[in-house]
């Protein structure tokens, strides 16, 4: 009987006789003391935008929250059931990770389904099209510029919306306050799913740029 | 000027040598023809717990929701703004994947939260309280029985909390339909950070067990 | 007494005593058998993307339009003296090129003067404010987007003028119907200056992409 | 798939591992700094005289106008698209250029249309009679001296018209007032294609000259 997709059992033993086997006294430490993350990364669900692969991250090292389009609600202390605050506040109230990172990505379902104003509801409760109504101002924005392809517009609000998170994240009294005091910062990312290539985010300007490998410094570019 | 956290510009810069440059054509071919990932992963935020490390997955093979505890509320389509929901909708109706994996794991803060009666919230949002709420009745009778060791009582709300998500999975139409047809399989796991171990559940009797790495197929355990 | 910029006298003594030197039968055979180009750029006179040292070429391979923003005006048989169109005219017509390549660059000047709707004329005749007129609907449109930064604006609307130059090359009869009949091929490409990158644009989609130095196909960015 | 001729590829791989790779930092800066070129060069579209090359220039170093026959219209506020007196404002006013090098060459194939006045137009427009018309009466004074060769006719007609660009770039007030503040100079030179020989323009005499490369003062000759 198998009770799992085969390729993850599979997949499961190659951790096993692999990365565990390396790694088990640092799993030891971790269930035994607890994780002390200091990085939250905010990323998509996308199957191709793993943030563990992209930072290649030991076990323990990051905190993931996970959802379409890696967007942050504004701050509605409101008695409902907030998936991403109710994370975020774990991370950064009682883990008191230093770092948040939003880690947007090219190709993302999400933004595209956002920009296809033509689109109808996928199902009667229009979960997704509720949830990517958090940018919809700036969709609008994006898609009447007819001027940029199809793909210009995609890219313009991938990056729009990390920008948009990270104001949202500011809508949090703790990590405004954290942040106004320097222990926690706020970063943005953009990664490339075809060239593989990483977009940081300058948070003076809010462009995206290319950290450069040799010199550690950042260059712009498009 | 360096805009990410070091270790994390250390760590991309390890995928692109490695990973990326082992990979190139299949991200290339991912970024021309979307992603088609046959599962969906519904994980815990945790640091310790990700599923492309413990399934050791490829770019492109798991869609991945992580919230706290890994959790699904139950259908509501009331018009609010629903990471996970949003989610799921997604990977079911627009991705057609045809697995869904609640992940579950040991020693989660966000059980333990749930377990402890005494905790204050972490702010006048409370929005880890109010998400943990979804298991509230659970996690009072296990809180309950006074037999069973803390440590005891935490997996076992760990993996009533599997079973929980299960059902609620259930109560989504799409999802319902598509089970039934045969279409759609919803399996659950819970993995143990110290000593490696996942344990698959069984659909039928709703047991935890360790798949075994020789045989293939599954003992009960714990 | 000298009569040139003493750098440029000095550049030219390098000029004589390495290239002509190395070139001189070269130099020689263009001159008694005339200039044959294959191709036609109509590049910026930004004076850091010059068209020869971007693509490392030998004299008398491109003949070189150079204005500011690399515009092409619409076809307009007016009777008025026209620099770009008498030159467009004497490279398809006369010199019966195979390519033409518009070549825009990052960070242009007259761009940038295209999107800063305030400012103020630099003479009466106002010259440089009329030739930009020649994108100014599409600079009115993205200059309209606060969501986008101004780096990603101005990178924006230098990808728009050149699909818009290309689109008024098409507008001259005889670039139209040698086109049609296959005997002359449009091209659009981007320099970044501060990576030295080019990307270049895909005719069917509009966007510009980096040709892999590896695999000469090309991989979409941005 | 190729989307720019293959030989441009080439030389912009030569130019990426060769200039660009030894002058990454000046691109860079320049880049980051915009540019600050001190001359602008006037030159001709001409694919065997691409100023950058007969002067070896940086990256930086020059702003460059390209129009046929190296023309320059006379001041006209009249409303119109002037490329060439768009960019000669923008590098006037904007960029405040010290020296101004009008650039003309042997061989010129824009002169010889010029000087041959039983040519049909090119197109029912004639954009290059029209352009070359800015010469027409020197034009006829020269063709009318049958007593010289037609080479040494064509020769006449490209000094004269370096001389008659000279004077209408005084006939825009901002080069006017500059020069005559001492701010601006005005330089003709033509470029030999056979020999490679430069022609230094003397501003008093109005004659061509050979800059000495021994001796670094000015031989007359032609």
């Amino acid at each position: 009987m198998t009770m799992l997709p085969e390729k993850l059992l599979t997949g499961y033993r190659t951790f096993m006789a692999q990365r565990y086997a390396n790694e088990t006294m640092r799993y030891r430490q971790l269930a035994e003391q607890g994780q002390t993350p200091e990085t939250l990364v905010i990323a998509c669900c996308d199957s191709r935008a793993a943030p563990e692969i992209i930072f290649d991250t030991s076990p323990g090292e990051i905190f993931v929250i996970r959802n379409v389009a890696n967007l942050v609600p504004p701050y509605e202390p409101d008695g409902e059931y907030h998936a991403t605050s109710a994370a975020l506040e774990f991370a950064v109230q009682s883990l008191k990770v230093k770092n948040i990172v939003v880690l947007g990505h090219g190709r993302c379902g999400g933004i595209k389904a956002a920009l296809d104003t033509e689109s109808k509801p996928l199902s009667p409760g229009d979960f997704i099209g509720k949830w990517m109504s958090l940018v919809a101002p700036a969709a609008e924005a994006v898609a009447a510029n007819e001027l940029m392809t199809p793909f210009e517009r995609q890219t313009a609000l991938e990056r729009i919306s990390i920008r948009y998170s990270l104001r949202n994240l500011r809508s949090f009294p703790c990590v405004d306050i954290l942040e106004k005091k320097g222990r926690l910062t706020l970063h943005g990312a953009w990664f490339d799913i075809s060239t593989g290539e990483l977009w940081v985010m300058n948070p003076e300007t809010g462009d995206f740029l290319r950290p450069d490998p040799e010199l550690v410094d950042l260059q712009p570019g498009q």
